[in-house]
């Protein structure tokens, strides 16, 4: 089947997209990027992925060409060029090519990619028995509030996870508070109430983070954004957050059961909450 | 003038050298890379080089498709087919391309790319005045030993010296000890000791650093490697070495002068002694 990308003002088979071998986001991870769910044509909190992706543009000073409104309209474009009903759109945007060096002086013309590919479903498959973590001392760069993709660390942290069974790391500070995942937001239950390490320059204001939040005071769970740690005591359930991923609840972390090692009411429940948001954007009269 | 690239095994004119979008080069800047010079055909430290491009792959898990003596050659090729003979002879691998996940179980092939550009041959220019520096916080990751694309930091670093109408920044740990520079290693002159900050996961082992280390021993200099302030008491110069800059002194930071804010006596006898070093190197007989 032929996928179709958007490249910097053309749609290309996916397998002619290419780019330049000095552009920046190539040689210098000089980029950022988004993935945004759509659900049967309706995407999932669009506004707020492209407003993220113009404030990483912003700390990284590049200016984007084009409106958030024409940059939506291309995303919408590139899904309906696609065969997936429910897909997950990438966009990512470098500083551009020029000849290698670390400082450019003059503006380029930013490189946009877009692609979509099949969303990977959040099924039930691994509700059931939740996922597996590790924690490493986190070794990121200081600014993870920006959504750039100078990931390898991340990479690594995914790397050493599955060389040890498990399905994520959980990156933690140098006073063993944890931070976020390689590519998720942590949260853990602690005195009945929904705990979860505060915005700053260590973890990225996920757009799910945010609709958990969300959901949970809705269900009037108390929200706490604070540093924690996985040894306080009256800590009962783990788990974790992101745009593919929904809601997890992780049951092992280092080989140790969190709670009784299974999935916990209210990992559960905000899964379920969150869940059924998506299913009621498939039958939104929004859609495309 | 066309320019020739190596690319996945093949030349290539420059301006029609592309990698795929979903190369992880691109995406999670998973790779890493070395910069070589090249004097008249005859290259600077190609072996050290090469090993360390090779350490740098072993520590991000990916196997070097071909030997280093295969890769010289085909850096030797990439040199022959461009115009310059004194060349900065660039060399990128990345874990190769697939669909995006930072997680990759099966071995990809890795994506190869070479490129020859001019070399900008250290001159005297600005050695009169030597050159400006400003201070940061690190913000880098914490494997700054390992040479990898992941290298956004640095360029925000050097934007933000431009900015403030500096050269370069100075990456300074959270006790203000001075680590190393976006592209470069740093040095200070202490009571007359070169000192330098030892080689751990802060600073990459710079070749030229290695040499301007080499070089002052064999000028009878004293060398310590350990971590050093800006503010220590019977400091008198400051540089940086980097492959393309060899020595360079650092006169003025964050609007200090250092010293009496001109070139003090060591930088110019260890810039004098590898510029020679690079002379030599263009009337050698090793050449191609």
């Amino acid at each position: 089947m032929t996928l179709t990308a958007w490249v910097n003002g053309q749609f290309l088979p996916l397998e002619e997209a290419t780019v330049h071998i000095e552009d920046r986001g190539f040689q210098f991870a000089d980029g950022v990027y988004e993935v945004i769910a759509c659900f049967g044509g309706t995407f999932l909190d669009v506004k707020a992925h492209l407003q993220r992706l113009e404030q990483s543009c912003q700390a990284i000073d590049v200016v984007l060409p084009l409106s958030l409104n024409e940059l939506q309209s291309l995303i919408e474009q590139t899904y309906q060029r696609n065969p997936y009903s429910d897909a997950m759109l990438y966009i990512q945007i470098t500083r551009g090519a020029a000849p290698r060096s670390h400082l450019v002086k003059n503006r380029l013309t930013p490189t946009i990619v877009i692609t979509s590919r099949e969303l990977p479903i959040p099924t039930d498959e691994k509700l059931s028995e939740g996922v597996n973590a590790i924690t490493l001392t986190d070794i990121r760069w200081k600014r993870c509030d920006i959504k750039s993709i100078a990931l390898l660390a991340s990479v690594m942290g995914k790397q050493e996870a599955n060389r040890r069974g498990a399905d994520e790391t959980f990156w933690l500070d140098e006073h063993e508070h944890v931070l976020e995942g390689c590519a998720t937001n942590c949260f853990a239950v602690i005195d009945g109430k929904l705990v979860t390490h505060p915005l700053d320059h260590q973890v990225l204001g996920g757009i799910t983070r945010n609709m958990a939040l969300q959901v949970a005071r809705e269900q009037h769970i108390v929200v706490e954004e604070r540093r924690w740690k996985l040894n306080e005591s009256g800590l009962s359930e783990c788990m974790m957050s992101s745009t593919t991923n929904a809601i997890m609840p992780v049951c092992h972390i280092n080989d140790d059961s969190i709670g009784d090692g299974k999935p916990g009411p209210i990992a559960i429940l905000l899964r379920k909450e969150i869940l059924n948001r998506f299913e009621a954007l498939k039958n939104s009269e929004l859609k495309l």
